[in-house]
């Protein structure tokens, strides 16, 4: 057992993104003394993933990057997934442990049941909730998920043992972990993330097309600095993750749409009682939100 | 001409909250040797606001407060805007320059016209386009206009001199100070501050009003925190602001409710292309404007 209770001998990271590129640094930073090795999606990649000596091997070849881990984690965008967990099926081993950290699980899942075939049930599905709006190799830090939520959903299939072990690699980590069904973590990020950033950038977007759009930037202020951050996110990536969460993120944006008609009802009547109590009960819970830690 | 160019005996600032307290700490810490008094709601707040030694002289009664003031600056909720106007119009000196700070321009327009009768001509009307999601008396710092924007909507009305002087006043807080009419400044904050501020209300309350709504708080991450951040903000002075600018906020209420749908309807129909291609112009204007300056 190693100094953080993170007994593996060989991590492989698919993808070396704003997460994937996080956990191989947050793995050197708290001494892991197992080898770290990487997929990367090219040999140009790879070569500099080892220059930075993010890990100590890297390569494009899915299946002989996987081979000889006894951890695999797959970091790459969500719509990249199944054709990772096809490409590596062959040249997993036996004992060895998979894992993703994908932003939606269900669609996920489905892909892995399918690419993993008889390995499924090594799989642990995974979402650590850390992020920002920048992605790509410079992007990750070590301390990302220090402190961070860590939602792992295991199917019925899911070996104890591989869900043990995925525990064991996020604590080491220093984020905190909770299991929870996949249906309901999708609900869930629906709600806190897909929604706002589906919002934002279709804000931004709508700005951008109005005659005034150079004024409105030029006289945006602080409040819609942080309003807009997430709209700086990556586009091809949230495209994929809306399509692939829309079950969930459907309804609650319908009842997002519905609250906003009644607010824009109260607008335009002057109905200045409604508008403060609601905009008062939002205070409130966003203030209860902020004291757990904002 | 004092070391700043602001050349005032004495500066009368009404209301210090956010924006008045950090006025007079502002005018404090660049050295402003004139007298600095305020106008505040009550006989208690005044007692604090001269303990702070935020100011030499506070209290309640407006028309004493302005008494003998050169500038006169009212930093009141805009709601009450038209009720402070009308009380100090009989005090105010033959050559004192009045200005204001509220987020809105063209219904605190019509109340000062109302209220201040024939000083109108020496009313600026003014908006420093700094903020935080906080108010009250503690709120204010000495370097909130620091390279902020301040516009000012001069009517056809407004004397010259007293334009040149709010100029100096804000030059000498470290702002950058622009003028334009004030129907363009109500449609340009609409799009940048007051629709945001709607949509992230109307957010956190819908999802506070859902069944998952302790999971929703507790799994929300770093983009959730800045995207409802400005749902912070005083419920009851934004409800007055949404409603005072009702005419510019609805048609581009409207026209995100509609863009909006367009979104929605690519979700449902698993339109990939579409949302990548939305999202995309998107993170070109939110990287525009960041690179201006986040």
């Amino acid at each position: 057992m190693s100094a953080n209770g993170l007994d593996e001998e060989r991590i492989c990271v698919i993808g070396l993104g704003l997460i994937g590129g996080s956990v191989v640094r947050a793995l050197r930073k708290i001494g892991f003394r197992g080898e770290i090795v990487a997929g990367v999606a090219d040999a140009d990649e790879a070569r500099r993933a080892v220059e930075l000596e993010l890990v100590e091997h890297a390569e494009p070849d899915i299946a002989k990057a996987v081979a000889g881990a006894t951890l695999i984690v797959v970091a790459v965008p969500i719509g990249a997934m199944a054709g990772v967990f096809a490409a590596m099926a062959p040249a997993i081993e036996p004992d060895a442990v998979i894992t993703d950290t994908g932003s939606t699980k269900a669609s996920v899942i489905a892909g892995a049941r399918a690419g993993l075939g008889s390995r499924f049930a090594r799989y642990v599905p995974g979402h650590p909730i850390a992020g920002t709006e920048r992605s790509g190799l410079g992007a990750g830090f070590a301390e990302l998920f220090q402190g961070r939520r860590v939602i792992l959903t295991p199917t019925e299939q899911t070996d104890f043992d591989a869900l043990a072990r995925v525990e064991a690699l996020w604590d080491a980590l220093g984020a905190r972990v909770s299991a929870m069904a996949s249906a309901h973590h999708d609900e869930v990020l629906a709600a806190t993330s897909h929604l706002p950033h589906v919002l934002a950038f279709t804000l931004v977007d709508t700005l951008a097309r109005m005659a005034e759009r150079t004024e409105i930037f030029e006289y945006a202020a602080g409040g819609f600095a942080d309003f807009t951050r997430i709209a700086s996110s990556n586009p091809q990536l949230w495209g994929d993750i809306v399509t692939a969460n829309h079950e969930a993120i459907l309804p609650a944006l319908d009842r997002y749409i519905g609250d906003l008609e009644v607010v824009r009802g109260a607008i335009a009547a002057g109905d200045r009682e409604t508008l403060a109590a609601t905009f008062a009960r939002a205070k409130s819970a966003r203030d209860g939100f902020a004291a757990q830690g904002d």
